[in-house]
């Protein structure tokens, strides 16, 4: 079978890519209210490419955006396979930091760079592009089920409030997600864990109005400082989060999950030269891998107040805000923890400012693999014969908000293997894929497919 | 001399009016490069105007903006005055919470409402029509020399490196500045002081480019975060500037100088209920009107970081910075208070973050007037007739960086009496002068320049 899928995807390279760049013209920033049609346009193209190759597809409503959904009948003896992804993609801010356009792909050394390039739409694409090779080849056996949502990027709200109501559609026994990453080019990674998230927006009110920092400096309370403060006293000296209570319920990794942990490359000096930062915050009684596979953590994603143009402007601003995202551990739960995150912020909020969560928001829980179940043992298999290497086990420290949730639904046991790197830049400026990991990704889902 | 120039301003108001309308609508900003050639079309209109009441008016090269310079030769046995204004304006961010536009004068309830209607172009105005009056009636009798900079809102460059050379130009005897403060609608305030200024930017460097924060939170230092805890860490529990030395100088108030300060009058409920927010910051040693005007004050004039927009962005964000400025107190050195401070924040930054200070400057010493002065004395006479109220001392916590640069260069003794009041907003959106202020300003100048 691999040698067929290789011959395939030889052949149809060039039609592969240039449907990827169609796919990523698409400026789905589902976050920015600006972008609502982008998304429903993208939303349509994945309806009629999963049409095109042999899937009864639809869109789905939701209280927000529609999922795109589509399934194919197969054996009934075989087990039922629902695939997940997502259409919508991060903001592009800072845009003049980009080379080329985010949204018109663009190739260069063997990498494609566009916002979503890697995240999630060339993750995506080779898992349908697989799908299509097997259906040609008549060798697609299993039932598969597809959900693309469009709110990934922004916490999954409308997939989230309808999912309940999806149960019987959705009824699966094997949860395929290629929305995770792999250790190096060319290895195999199973993702045997998730971070939980919830997200907050914290405004801190100050004066009515801008007031002249040389009338007022140093009796007027000025909410600049005072969040300062705030975000200061969210972390402790040793590097744990403040919050009281925040960690009470972690669960702490197994022996076994520390052993394997401790054999993920991860050497500091290369970590500081790719992100031009040293691996130096978190909890120092932990491992760099494993402060993001096995702990919380709760970081600053922005923080705006007063004047930030040339010059100077010699004000003390009336207000001040940040925006914040945790990261949960197993065993975390995400509302304990944002409850007891809101009450220290309220407890410690300084004399005179007034402080208002302007924005919450809980993504899910954190999940963590069975290391002893069949499918990863098959999973390690295929990617051990397709990579010719020892297969990984990653605990990630990114969240899939949802795959906690469509598991639960579906009744399905998540299998997560993907193929996207450190380098590719996902979130930020210059987001790229190299065609490599696309075409890795590509045999893994039509090999996996194919041994279940 | 009181009633013909009541007379006299009651006969010309609309023309007073229309033209500071005109000056108003120059969009004058010095601090943004942008409004570089307003800034040039502002003076030039001033040099007309001056031209226009008598006076030999023209414009003086420095390194930045021109200094609008006007002169008119008066009786030799009386005092050389030197009058300083400034005809640049702070930037209007936010522009959204403006009633009117900006640089569209718009009169409403007796006040007239634009950025610069107080500080400076309302209170440089009154001043130019008190002298045209006082020449219309024969009765300006001292040499006048006038100096109006372009700089005063942005730290005073071009002005500041001229003025060495200006030594026989300006030599004069009194100082008349109007760009202060009055502590009540129709009150005198004698200004005794005014604190000295420094400015500078931090910026905390991070990655190389944002980081998703799911992926690396909790090992990669988040700058937004380091920053938050730098400028949480220059301030203490006690409400003083944490940095080592930067008190050593500081010149305590006379006992009479308390006392005066007493007399102020200052009430934490009325400061709360006009600004939104309690006095509470600074030393809780000092009242709050010595907090501004005897102590120094450091305060965060803004503060950026990463993502601010709608919905959520999950990174650590590449860098954050900071905008800041401190007050200086009478004795306090702004060379080495502002070396302090880097000092400081260069022994603080937190590991793995790269601290840059990409802007500085200083603006002057604070400024302490000699209360035992016969012109002290002076215009206090002036005041108290023209009022009917004892006037007040004051020691401002605001800066005219200049003025103690020009007393110095021109031999002359400063008076810094002016009308402006908090309830105008100046420096904020929504800056508005009432007529009435101007009316009283005009009637000062004339009477004091009289009484010299």
């Amino acid at each position: 079978m691999q040698t067929e899928l290789e011959s395939c995807f030889t052949r149809h390279r060039d039609r592969y890519l240039a449907e990827w760049k169609e796919l990523l013209a698409f400026p789905s920033v589902s976050t920015d209210p600006r972008h609502a049609q982008d998304c429903l346009n993208c939303a349509d193209w994945l309806v009629r490419q999963l049409a095109a190759i042999g899937f009864e597809a639809r869109l789905l409503p939701t209280p927000s955006k529609p999922v795109v959904y589509a399934e194919r009948a197969g054996d009934p003896t075989k087990p039922v396979v629902l695939f997940y992804g997502h259409y919508d993609v991060q903001p592009v801010d800072p845009l003049d930091e980009w080379v080329s356009p985010p949204f018109e792909a663009t190739l260069r050394d063997g990498r494609l760079y566009a916002r979503g390039a890697q995240d999630n739409k060339g993750q995506l694409l080779y898992a349908l592009k697989a799908l299509e090779t097997l259906i040609e080849l008549q060798a697609l056996r299993p039932t598969v089920k597809i959900v693309i949502e469009g709110e990934e990027e922004s916490g999954s709200r409308g997939i989230a409030q309808a999912l309940p109501g999806w149960r019987d559609l959705l009824r699966a026994d094997v949860l395929l997600v290629t929305d995770t990453g792999s250790v190096a080019p060319g290895a195999g990674t199973i993702v045997m864990g998730l971070r939980g998230i919830f997200h907050l927006t914290v405004v801190l009110g100050g004066p009515h109005h801008d007031l002249h920092s040389g009338v007022h400096g140093g009796r007027a309370p000025n909410p600049a400082e005072g969040l300062a403060a705030l975000l200061a006293g969210l972390h402790g000296a040793d590097g744990r989060i403040a919050v009281p209570g925040f960690y009470d319920s972690v669960r702490m990794p197994s022996p076994w999950e520390r052993e394997m942990a401790a054999r993920i490359p991860f050497s500091p000096e290369v970590f500081a030269a790719r992100n031009g930062v040293p691996p130096v915050a978190g909890e120092r009684e932990f491992t760099p891998v494993e402060r993001v596979g096995f702990r919380p953590s709760l970081d600053i994603n922005g923080m705006h107040s007063g004047f930030g143009g040339e010059g100077t402007k010699t004000i003390i601003p009336a207000r001040a805000m940040a925006k914040l995202t945790a990261r949960l551990a197993a065993g975390q739960n995400p509302e304990s923890c944002l409850r007891a995150l809101i009450a220290h912020l309220q407890a410690n909020t300084p004399q005179g400012l007034r402080l208002e969560v302007t924005e919450q928001g809980i993504g899910g829980p954190a999940l963590r693999l069975n290391p002893d179940s069949p499918l990863v043992a098959k999973a390690r298999g295929v990617l051990d014969t397709l990579t010719g290497h020892d297969t990984v086990f990653l605990w990630e420290g990114a969240s899939i908000p949802l795959v906690t949730g469509l598991a639960a639904v579906s009744g399905a046991e998540p299998l997560l293997v993907g193929f996207g790197l450190e380098e590719d830049r996902m979130h930020a400026p210059n987001e790229s894929f190299a065609l490599e990991q696309f075409r890795l990704g590509y045999l893994y889902v039509g090999l996996m497919l194919n041994a279940l």
